[in-house]
């Protein structure tokens, strides 16, 4: 089989203009980048105001291995299916880190006959909007620190004589904004910044500091989150950066630096359109990490979606209990708007890998044994895609299964795996299909299509698993019991601390956005298959006030990753006609 | 009168489509951005590979003040002269930084009616090229890091066992290689980075470190003197990263990671087109500081310009000794051709800064009185005007002064000043125009077209100043000794050493940058005037193999700009329209 970005070149795209067109979406509304790209402005919903708007189905997987299991493949092989079976469709999915890219995993437009197209740029630059994200967050870096320096080298007094300004008086030990970065970058993890010569202050003041990958970051949720440039306005000034030496919080708006903030994002709030592979129009937009972040593409994009066709088809990162989970409990509440079905995507190999049976290390290569049949491994291995369904499940919605089928696969498992799926009883809707979308693109997801268009019939009613009026230790408990199947939280005295101090200044009501290992339902990445009887430990609170959730570090989660021995960058050039080449 | 902003947003812009037909630019030649930015491939030129080329005029300026005389004000006015005289023309500049549009200096799309439009679009993101290059070198940054830990983590027999590549062996404190980041930073400048908690190694490895700006990277610089993709692809593997244990570079061919930067500017190394306000195509291309970097936009633009017209407008940055004097050493011996004509760009607050009639602080407002009429101090400053004109005219080509001239300066003293350099013999082709782009446009700069005209139907043989097989040495002391007119350079112990490292690995035959204050011919920024009698201090040297230079840091010269108190950010916003304001 060809490569991906070979199979991505050799396909005649159409003209996104005419691919808008086709969509629903007017000149007026668009603003090409390329032939092949556009922005879409988000005054489009205005437009559609009166529509109804179609299902929206939320793409989402069993636990993982480090390599993924081609959820993005099956969200863009479905959507190419529903598009044959001739239904009206769209895509809404991330735009990948560099991060990535450049690392383990690879590009993130989906893979074989089910790509977004052009799969480079998708994964690379696309339109500026990670890029807008990382310039005003570090913006407000820089801003912050200067106004530290500036009120401490003048004296607080001295320094309000000569601007005119309050200061801010801002508490170098509480100081909670760091700067990002959209790279694997594991030396800017912890560093001192503000460092200077002997005898001198010219550089500010020294304070430990430390970088966030940019699809970390809160300015990356807001994005995601915001409904539309107004909101994303009023949520930057909301941001905390720091407290001051009295305790109060400094916000961006204290900071003076908010507009700034949205000016320079002005253009990310525009989702960007592009198609698959097979002409699907495709709306990208944000790209939260779904372990350290909250891991969906935006609540814009999904509602322009949502409006311009009957189908709209997204993914949360990761497992049911990670994007998903987020999915439900922080975006839907925030949109007011539920998923009307779930996709669980499994594999052979993800299953097997969640047996038990293979001995996994993190960062090194799935052994060869994997991929070929073991029936046992692949039972010890179900138990994680009945968790995955019935978690799924707890939300009130549909679930339909996507087998999604790797090249080495054999059509007995596969059959095994289905007839197993279609055999247990769940006590609720469960469907299961087999994806070839990969191998066959839209042709290859057709019976996958069909599961969809037929759950999405079924009565359904969406429920979060919890409501925001409930406390945040409530919040907190809700997703380690009822979301993870453990036994509660444990805070650290840090979080408990910080617990305290964000209900006193009243932020009891945010949602709460787990930080913690994709590879495990737990904390714990060595705890493969379906768990119980675990505690998930909290180590760290952090205020995301401009989002509108409390994010929790659970175990030892980092929120910037490191560079393997080989990184992917290594297989990227460009050849003798200026092509791209060994992008995946 | 209106606010820049204003000005540009109540203008009628022509479709960027439009523009490129009237210029020459086919369709196949570009890729719109939007409807009023484009981005032009390189091909182009070789489909006009056998036109004529223009006359290039390059624009430079007096001695300025922090807040600058208008340069390219002038520029974009000259340009707009030159088509309300029915010339063919076309101008080249830089793309703003992120740093000066939030820092002191504000945005550097021109100003008035000389502007390029939408100046919102050029002062933010325009095209994203800044962006790949922060990515491209931040990304050989983390590659450098991840090397060293995992090399030092396995032991280097391991490393090579586990991977099968070569240890590279770097000297921690050995790398040569900094981040960069787009805004001024002061926090940055030097950090330590790979800090861990004590008793871990999970973050790299401690070493200092420090961000530049990206305007001063070498990718930069690369981006602005690469002939073309295959081009800059070889000088990114030139690049020295860091040096090994016994002394040997590392370079990011070394280190396989030229091909993913490459692969990550690819676009960038395509210039944008965009138009002034009155409708003359403009490309922007690259954006080098000139006093830590070369200061000019690129070489790629500058030939595509001068094969669409007879006239191609560009500017280097600040004073003739800075972006003037690597427009012809640096980008004129690479690009094998030098400017035809100098312009010289002078205010009257400028003449007056320079004075010393006045007690001119950095960071601080000029004072008011530099405002009002003073033929003493005009007097006073025209020397640095003299020495000025006399240093462009060095390079043998014809020179014009250009008056900029300011809303409240009087007739009285413009003509006054016209009047001196009209009258003094500078043994040379001088001629002067006041120039009212500002408050006209191109009707403003008729004068000063016509001007540059007739200097440009001169004879004249452009000499640089110094041939690149001189040695490093004697071209330090030929920019000091004749682009300065001080007495020789002085070269710190590190620069002694650096200096014999460089012969010694055969870097003998490179230009070299220098990098200094703006604010004085000399490189201590209280010299005001015309000083003689400096000997300039070098305290460090940097090779730039990838860009063909060595980088000589002069005085206490800073890499890294930092925010004052009251940053150009604080005015910026969104109104209830989504419109940008404060942006000037």
């Amino acid at each position: 089989m060809k490569s991906d970005i070979q199979i991505c070149r050799d396909t005649n795209l159409t003209p996104i203009d005419q691919i808008a067109r086709q969509a629903g979406i007017l000149p007026d509304d668009l603003t090409p980048q390329g032939t092949l790209k556009a922005k879409v402005k988000p005054s489009i919903l205005k437009r559609l105001n009166d529509r109804q708007e179609g299902k929206l189905v939320l793409v989402t997987a069993i636990t993982p291995t480090p390599l993924g299991e081609g959820k993005t493949v099956t969200t863009i092989g479905l959507a190419q299916g529903l598009a044959k079976i001739n239904q009206s469709v769209m895509a809404c999915i991330r735009q990948p880190s560099m991060g990535p890219v450049f690392g383990v995993k690879g590009g993130a437009a989906g893979g074989g006959y089910s790509q977004v197209a052009p799969m480079e740029k998708l994964n690379l630059h696309l339109t500026g909007d990670i890029h807008a994200v990382t310039a005003a967050h570090n913006l407000a870096a820089a801003a912050l620190d200067a106004r530290l320096y500036h009120e401490e080298r003048h004296g607080y007094d001295a320094f309000a004589d000569k601007t005119g300004l309050t200061p801010l008086r801002i508490d170098i030990n509480r100081i909670c904004w760091k700067r990002v970065m959209d790279h694997n970058d594991r030396a800017l993890r912890m560093i001192t910044v503000g460092n200077n010569e002997p005898g001198k202050t010219i550089n500010g003041i020294a304070r430990d500091d430390g970088f966030d990958i940019s699809a970390a970051s809160e300015l990356m949720a807001i994005l995601a989150l915001s409904k539309d440039l107004a909101d994303m306005r009023q949520r930057l000034g909301r941001i905390v950066l720091a407290y001051n030496l009295d305790g109060q919080p400094v916000t961006a708006e204290d900071l003076q630096v908010a507009g700034a903030m949205a000016v320079t994002m002005c253009e990310a709030i525009e989702p960007t359109l592009m198609q698959t592979l097979e002409g699907v129009p495709t709306l990208i937009h944000a790209g939260p990490f779904a372990n350290i972040a909250h891991g969906n593409s935006s609540i814009i994009a999904d509602r322009i979606a949502l409006k311009l066709s009957d189908y709209t088809i997204t993914e949360g990162g990761f497992g049911s209990d990670m994007g998903f989970e987020k999915a439900c409990n922080i975006k839907a509440q925030q949109a007011e708007r539920g998923p009307d079905c779930a996709v669980v995507v499994a594999t052979l190999r993800g299953l097997k890998a969640n047996s038990g049976c293979y001995d996994l290390r993190p960062g090194q290569a799935l052994p060869d044994a994997i991929f070929s049949p073991d029936e046992k491994a692949l039972l010890g291995g179900f138990a994680n895609l009945k968790w995955h369904i019935r978690n799924a499940a707890k939300y009130g919605i549909p679930v339909v299964v996507a087998i999604n089928r790797f090249p080495q696969d054999t059509d007995t498992e596969l059959n095994l795996l289905k007839a197993w799926v279609s055999e247990e009883d769940f006590g609720c809707y469960v469907d299961v299909a087999i994806s070839e979308a990969f191998g066959n693109g839209g042709e290859g997801a057709a019976e996958l299509a069909q599961a969809v268009v037929s759950a999405c019939q079924t009565p359904a009613q969406f429920k979060p698993l919890y409501s925001l009026d409930q406390s945040l230790e409530e919040k907190l408990m809700t997703v380690a019991e009822v979301g993870y199947g453990g036994r509660g939280v444990e805070l650290s005295p840090q979080a408990k601390q910080q617990l305290a101090e964000l209900k006193q200044q009243g932020h009891d009501n945010l949602a709460v956005c787990m930080a913690k290992t994709p590879l495990s339902i737990t904390h714990d990445p060595s705890q493969k298959g379906a768990p119980t009887d675990f505690i998930v430990p909290i180590r760290e609170l952090r205020l995301c006030a401009g989002a509108g959730f409390v994010y929790a570090l659970c175990g030892n989660v980092m929120t910037m990753p490191g560079l393997p021995e080989k990184p992917a960058y290594m297989a990227l050039d460009i050849d003798d006609d200026g092509n791209i080449i060994g992008l995946s």
